[in-house]
């Protein structure tokens, strides 16, 4: 064994033990830490700024892209609306311990599934520091330990915010090997194989990263690959629905992954309302692609390649297709989907319900915007990321996510017969 | 790519069409094709009994072991009995398109989140030719397609089981693709590289089977590795009911996974119960083993090794340790559990309470007997395995766990600020 694994290993381990005292902490004293973590972050403006200052030197001294720099870079405001954030977890209900679905058994016994913390989350992630702390405090909320790994570019910012998670688990007489934080590209090879001591990994960045780790881990993964979101206009959708649901969903923040990439318009809808649409997503800075249907009524769209149809474009740009029926455009998403987000705009009762049925994305609405599917948005509270993968949590993740359930059973002396 | 690797591939992908169809199959149509399963099972005994007698034969010139060949046998009572469970698996409520956890957001938005299928789900198993009818039914019920690799020892009898499946799917307009059957060892390692057709592999087997399976998937697995089962006597506990709870966890069923394999005894309780415990255990046929401290009360228990701790019997053997108080039993719990079934005999209020807390096993049962860790006795029916790992699900699997959850969200024109 390396010096490398052989401390990933013992780190990892440090972990698990650290989360037995987690996982039977008061949601009282959980919230201590999670005070404390606020009140820290802000009290440390200065030594954070120092820190990411070196980080923003050095990135500047590699030449790393604007906008990756710009997600590296914090702010006074930006660390004072983490501190809220934290706040804000801190106010949430605490999963633990919530016993569900309680039913009384024939023989008398009662059988309800209590949440539990999953354990040990591994979270590796690029750039942005502000992960550091949006991670581990929905981790330590719900009880669970976490191994976090950031990008090089973000060292120093990262080693002062690990540093204001520590402090604030040693107040509170909680063990800090309840985060732990791997620096090193080296040691997540090493991560990825410590089954017996982490119970999910989460990666988020790049498809790059999302599918290095998932090729690469003997831990489960959670998946979010990427969101190629649909907008279908049906027959007889509302023209001023669809209008403003249309360039929401592609324009209002078109660098998410929520952000929709393709409209598909009902034929019999298009002569009507296709020029409306488009001329709407060109006034708000949008540029287009489509098929030959569609130039031949709005010739200042450009012809859409094979490609576009599956491309994430994460900018002001859309791709637009007319599509015979719902059936064909529910067609058309799961050929190109990426299992995120779908909208249908209509009128019709049974063709919303359809749509709701059949299309199998992680979250499907009806006569609203794409940019919903978000974990507050849709109530969750906050959000440890999305997954766009099946098992144990589909669409955004939240404290609930970070929690599995064991069944529970109190008995008075029952045997099997 | 070789012709092994390119038919796995293939199949898979017919599986992933075929899912399709099911996943907007509605809830009468799924019970016509169980129904029909269950009315042809019992229509082809003969022949089943025919082609398992095949089995048999080759099994005994193989001179597999007898627990293994009487896994292998099915009778007309036995395929009656299989066929009885298809039709009250017909009988359990729907998952797919049930909406959970609806809520009405500040903007007016209904968010709910609706049961979909997992997709398509490949069982690897050994032995009981039963798990095809068992398994193939659940998926189809859940709306999921299957991809079924059983034991070559029962390969004639599967063959036979596989074709009253597709009769039942073809008979009512379904894709038989639904049900995919592999019969090669050797197809095995590419089935577990088919994550983009298949979403979740459940082994069923020996440790060495899931061991494999889970280090060389690139698919999520669910796993069960085995069950060390305790249960503890609590100072204070009403001796009757101890006796009865200990007996029926160990002896009721020796060789099933929620059979317990240790006893956990109070110290304070050792001189008062140990004896009628240790004795009724005996004369139930069961051999003990244990500590030192245990031998001086009881001779005639056998000096456990150091293994015997972490060893699944799944026979009439018991380890047998005193232990100082509630936390000293959890402890042990957590060095040599396996996450199964864990039962505490007490009469204190708080401490039944902290035992349920504080115990991270799939199931913690409060004065019952650990043989109640299983699908039926549980409530959800019929179950297609037991998960003692945390993602997805854990403890016994039902048709609710053969489900993801989608996000659904009614809006009336909704867009973001």
């Amino acid at each position: 064994m390396t010096a490398i694994s052989s401390d990933v290993a013992t780190l990892c381990r440090q972990a698990k033990t650290a989360q037995t005292a987690l996982s039977i902490a008061s949601t009282g004293l959980k919230n201590k830490v999670l005070k404390q973590v606020s009140i820290r972050l802000v009290e440390s403006i200065e030594t954070i700024l120092a820190a990411n200052q070196r980080d923003l030197d050095a990135a500047e001294a590699n030449q790393l892209s604007t906008a990756m720099i710009d997600r590296l870079r914090l702010t006074p405001t930006r660390i004072e609306s983490l501190a809220a954030g934290v706040d804000s977890v801190a106010a949430l209900p605490d999963p633990v311990g919530a016993i569900v679905q309680q039913t009384r058994r024939p023989n008398g016994l009662l059988v309800g599934r209590m949440r539990i913390p999953l354990g040990v989350v591994a979270m590796i992630f690029e750039s942005r520091p502000n992960i550091v702390i949006d991670a581990a405090v929905l981790c330590l909320k719900s009880g669970n330990a976490c191994v976090l790994k950031g990008g090089s570019e973000a060292r120093y910012t990262n080693q002062v915010l690990v540093s204001v998670l520590h402090e604030a688990l040693n107040d509170c007489g909680l063990p800090v090997d309840a985060v732990v934080s791997l620096t090193e590209r080296s040691q997540v090879a090493t991560l990825l194989e410590q089954s017996d001591t982490v119970d999910l990994v989460i990666p988020r960045g790049g498809e790059g990263l999302i599918r290095y780790v998932t090729s690469n881990s003997r831990i489960p993964v959670v998946q979010h690959y990427k969101g190629v979101c649909h907008v279908f206009i049906d027959a007889g959708a509302d023209p001023d629905m669809a209008e403003s649901i249309v360039v929401n969903s592609k324009a209002q923040r078109p660098g998410v992954c929520n952000a929709a990439e393709t409209l598909l318009v009902h034929r019999s809808e298009a002569k009507e309302q296709l020029p409306r649409l488009l001329g709407a997503l060109a006034a708000a800075g949008v540029s287009l692609v489509g098929t030959e249907e569609v130039r031949a009524l709005c010739p200042n769209v450009e012809p859409a390649r094979a490609e576009d149809w599956d491309e994430e474009y994460l900018s002001l740009k859309m791709s637009v297709a007319l599509v015979a029926d719902i059936h064909d455009a529910i067609d058309h998403i799961r050929r190109h989907g990426s299992d995120h987000t779908e909208v249908i705009v209509t009128e019709s009762y049974s063709r919303a319900q359809h749509f709701v049925a059949a299309v199998p994305s992680s979250c499907v609405l009806v006569n609203a915007a794409t940019r919903f599917n978000d974990g507050g948005q849709l109530g969750l509270g906050a959000e440890i990321g999305i997954s766009t993968s099946r098992l144990h949590a589909y669409g955004p993740m939240g404290l609930n996510e970070l929690t599995t359930m064991k069944f529970v059973v109190y008995g008075t002396g029952q045997v099997r017969a």
